[in-house]
């Protein structure tokens, strides 16, 4: 092979899925030289899976890429044919939007973001090599022969290393919807040291809409009101295609359980661990016995196709199987698949070998993100390529990495977990896995990371000015509620009973008024003199005021484990030679190289009798420097 | 591999390019159940080459596809980007439509319209087999063990099949665009006792729209007239987006002359034949070494893609060299490839294997459309798909066969030159392959073939109506131009002249003076009592009357040879049997089968003296059988 020089970028991206999308428009955007390679054109921002954006801690993610000036947000916005707030009947903590795109709607209009970004660069290459020379990264190779150099390359790649799809009695190499695997960049990486993990992912069967029975299921409407990810969408209204729950039956696990010596699963053939929080149906069946019924979603794929995703049904068993089972589940008792579903295994990186700039710790320049990191899903995938996409950019600007804590985003929750716990299966991200999930709400996304994107260079003026204007809304008003000091007069009681509240015993603050249950700033604004506030405005300086007690707490845990996280850990320490610690400890240190003593305090193995040994070693070290 | 029944069709459509979707939704559309599988859903109707459909015989196979009720004209109206007659400085006969359509879009609206047509079902199956018994179809067995029944298969196949994707150093199995090959089902072709060849064909650089240089192009704008293909589309405005042309130059024939030694086609790696009248490339600066500059058209792909399709460089050279020579175009100096040309190899079946309703001789119930038949060609492929379709549900309504002759439609020509003389590369329809051009004409179409397609079943009542409506305006109209006889008296002369045209001498028709060049039919009602007419009406009115002479002659040319065409030759003739053939006219008429003595007159290598013998021979056999 003729290898020629096709070009020079300062960072380039190998990958296009939603990973791929988010790195190469964030280098791009902050001013860096990019180019990104996708093993076909067609396959930019694909959805394999649901043709859905969002959903607890998803959406959240979704909402900080928006605030940090990525594209999820904005191109959901765009695509979507049903949008719906879930969990408004709980706190704001787990509100959660939801979105069903158009999945070839989405990726056209992606696709389109990317090849009109500046200094971004959009090609068809297979990738076959990563070029380092004595640690660092150079460049990277194609299949074809040419040779692009490059300060920074991230992998985004997917499940399309030696991707391997398996269907029943069937397997090949292959990458998800028909797509080509990569399969030799997987060498290029172990040359390099890098240690690959075998995962797999599932999806299930497309089926024909006009072969279901919706008088059988139950209608899923999107909301009346209309939703936007974006804080700088306006969409107001949006046409809204209903989605449909159904359930499986006894019957439906029998089948699958009396052709379990038919599914890959269970037949050795699948080798790669597969995602616990999204199991196939045949898992589902195993694990959960004594489960008579699973919830069963139909979602549209688009607005102009008949094919219809249903949810909760990922399996690789053979298709006589799948018509069968799925032929017992109401409303689809004649249904006709149209592709079915089907399981790939792929190779991914141990995420413990990356820092918390998903740089990786071995090779200087490169960086890894995205289900190439061992997560599953759209969002976790655009989170981390964000992430990726900013710290090459400012790698290449000799600027510092640009970090996440878990107090400040999801997206710090997801990638601490990676790079300090690792994954032995594919990770997903669910609230609980945020402590302080009071503060990390998906309505002040903006509010938390807007700022830090304007630094970034990410953040454009318009977004900016918007911002801006919000956060000084939500500030005045509570100012006013805490200066609108009322004196319990005949009058202020009458009104107070008008909201129907108890009369107030002494001077009160309206921000006190606001406190109680029973009243919103809307009754306090008809009865007291305050200013009419947008929807959004009105949101935050509720929850500020009736939650007021619960985030200032968190905000004091956040406080007193910052003081850990403050401590941090110089790069040469050789933790063999600290004494006292456990091996474990010894061992897991030196592996995960904690930037912290608070991230080291997070690794599974290392005991709180650890820390206060690191603790200590740490003030020694300290003395003996300033004596020095 | 377990084997499942998994459904039971009249006909099943293997694959869904566009000769898979004309045959299945005619199948479908004339009453047939009928299965569409293609190897992935999302390639149905993909445009691999040129986002461009129509332009010379081109653009009249669409018109005839339309006038029979298939799809093809419909689908590129609805998605088409830009729209231009061309040749009006020509004859009628060989105006031709072609249009840019949005690759995408029309995907999607092709795919939309199989999803939602009655007795049709789409699914993404890889086919492996076509079972026969005893020289009968009954159904084919897929890559995942499921097993459908069916009384007819047609194979639409394309360019899948044991496909090899070549470009400059790398070759890999593979579709087009990224897309699986089918390997298996060659294999079972073969056990059939079907003969295949091996074909390719090419695509050039798709690049970006960014990195051209317009200004060094000429502009090719769309017509600012609103055209249609199909007879029943009511567009009348269109949002046009121009295309650009551009040349090649010596030093672009240089930089490809000096890396011959790389071209695939000339290192031995391609072994299939190419298009001649497609060739890529570096064939034709070999071919023509005199030329000094070929053109470059610059086609958009999309409304919303920066991605420009390169018409007329088409190659496999390796990467690199691409881009050098095209940076040596006025204009894309520098270029930037976002997906690079490429070769693709394919197996297809030898077409003088079919009988004329695309039929295989050898096996009953078994067609073969499109590329697979070794043509090349969105609407060829088309077209084939259309006629096979509908033979395909008229065998399992055991009505006779539907065969347009060369008469009658360029389908006519397309089918007959392929099932009767073969063809040794990619065949490609073209006006000069028709011997009555003026009859075939795109304006006609519906003239010519609307009634027939009724009679199938596939013109619905609205389509019909208009096209009867249409007829009788004409006739109305050609009747008061015969019967308005004017004469010469002074105020007739005056008008006459008023229309720039000469004295009459004796009583004349208003038909006879529209003959003369120069008096358009809207000069004549200015001047005599004659109604007013719609463009289309007037165009068939102008036609008729001005080319009635060669028309007739071509028509009368029709009949003399129709006696030779409706001379039918009886199946089980033994030509070795017939004495004074020549050995090669045995040859081949035992191979071709021809199903008339006209069939058999175009048979390479049948002289007309094989077919004076073979006269006396019929005339012989029908004395002795009145004689029995
Ligand atoms: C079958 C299937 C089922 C799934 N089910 C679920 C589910 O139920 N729930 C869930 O949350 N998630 C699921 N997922 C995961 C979800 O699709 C991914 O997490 C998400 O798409 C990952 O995004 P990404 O950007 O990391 O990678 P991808 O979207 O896979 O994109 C990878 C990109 O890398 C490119 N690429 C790879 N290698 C090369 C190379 N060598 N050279 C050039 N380009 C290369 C590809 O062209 C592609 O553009 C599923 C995925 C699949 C395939
Ligand atoms: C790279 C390239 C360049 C080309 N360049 C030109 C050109 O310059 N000029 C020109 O006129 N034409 C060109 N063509 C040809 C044009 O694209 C085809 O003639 C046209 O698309 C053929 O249509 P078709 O329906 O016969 O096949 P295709 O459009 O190829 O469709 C074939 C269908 O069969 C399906 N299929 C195949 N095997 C199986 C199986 N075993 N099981 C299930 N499904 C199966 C596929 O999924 C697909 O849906 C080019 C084609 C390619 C690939």
């Amino acid at each position: 092979m003729v290898l020629f020089t096709a070009g020079s970028y300062d960072v380039i991206v190998i990958g296009a899925g939603h990973a791929g999308c988010e790195a190469a428009l964030a280098s791009a955007r902050i001013g860096c030289k990019t180019l990104i390679a996708t093993l076909n054109m067609d396959n930019i921002a694909m959805m394999p899976c649901n043709p859905a954006v969002g959903g607890p801690a998803k959406g959240h993610l979704v909402r900080e890429i928006d605030a940090l000036g990525g594209e999820m947000g904005i191109n959901t916005d765009k695509t979507c044919i049903q949008m719906r707030m879930l969990n408004t009947g709980k706190g704001p903590a787990v509100h959660a939007l939801r979105a069903q795109a158009d999945k070839k709607w989405y990726q056209a209009m992606m696709k389109e973001t990317l090849e009109n970004q500046t200094n971004l660069t959009v090609k068809q290459l297979l990738v076959e090599k990563v070029l380092t020379d004595d640690g660092k990264v150079y460049g990277i190779e194609t299949e074809t022969g040419e040779f692009y150099e490059a300060q920074c390359v991230i992998l985004a790649t997917g499940t399309y290393l030696r991707g391997k799809i398996i269907l029943g009695e069937a397997a090949y190499a292959g990458g998800p919807n028909g797509q080509r695997a990569a399969e030799k960049l997987t060498d290029s990486l172990r040359e390099l040291g890098i240690s690959l993990m075998r995962f797999k992912t599932g999806t299930p069967a497309r089926v024909d809409r006009k072969s279901l029975d919706f008088s059988q299921m139950s209608l899923q409407p999107g909301d009346e009101e209309t939703h936007n990810f974006s804080f700088m969408s306006d969409v107001i209204t949006r046409e809204q295609i209903p989605c449909w729950l159904t359930y499986t039956c006894e019957k439906t696990h029998e089948i699958i359980r009396s052709n379990l010596h038919r599914a890959p699963l269970y037949m050795g053939i699948i080798e790669g661990t597969g995602p616990r929080y999204c199991p196939s149906i045949e898992d589902k069946v195993v694990r959960f016995a004594d489960k008579t019924a699973h919830q069963v979603f139909i979602e549209p794929e688009g607005l102009h196709t008949n094919e219809m995703y249903v949810q909760g049904m990922s399996t690789s068993l053979p298709v006589d199987v799948q018509q069968a089972f799925l032929r017992t589940i109401a409303g689809m008792e004649n249904v006709v698949i149209m592709r079915p579903g089907y399981a790939i295994e792929y190779d991914c990186l141990d995420p413990t070998e990356l820092k918390p700039s998903l740089e990786c710790k071995k090779i200087t320049g490169l960086f890894s993100a995205g289900q190439s990191n061992g997560t599953s899903g759209y969002e976790e995938a655009a989170a981390q390529g964000l992430i990726a996409g900013i710290n090459a950019a400012l790698l290449v600007m000799r600027r510092p990495p640009f970090i996440l804590s878990r107090s400040e985003a999801y997206i710090g929750v997801l990638i601490d977990d990676l790079v300090t716990k690792g994954t032995n299966e594919p990770y997903r991200i669910m609230t609980s896995r945020a402590e302080y999930r009071l503060i990390l709400r998906q309505d002040n996304a903006d509010l938390r990371l807007t700022g830090k994107g304007r630094e970034l260079g990410l953040v454009s003026d318009a977004r900016y000015e918007r911002f801006i204007s919000k956060k000084e809304a939500i500030e005045t008003v509570l100012q006013q509620l805490w200066q609108g000091v009322i004196t319990p007069t005949v009058e202020n009681q009458e009104k107070i009973k008008a909201m129907g509240s108890t009369e107030i015993r002494t001077g009160t603050s309206l921000f006190d008024l606001l406190r109680r249950t029973e009243i919103r700033y809307d009754d306090l604004r008809r009865q007291f003199v305050l200013p009419p506030l947008s929807p959004i405005v009105q949101e935050q300086v509720e929850i500020a005021v009736k939650y007021e007690g619960y985030i200032k707490k968190q905000f004091e845990q956040v406080e007193r484990l910052a003081k850990l996280e403050a401590k941090t850990l110089p790069a040469p320490i050789d933790y063999n030679l600290i004494s006292g610690l456990s091996l474990e400890a010894r061992q897991k240190l030196n592996k995960i190289r904690p930037l912290s003593v608070g991230q080291a305090s997070r690794i599974s193995g290392v005991s709180p009798a650890d820390i206060s040994i690191l603790l200590v070693y740490l003030e020694q070290s300290r003395r003996k420097g300033a004596g020095e």
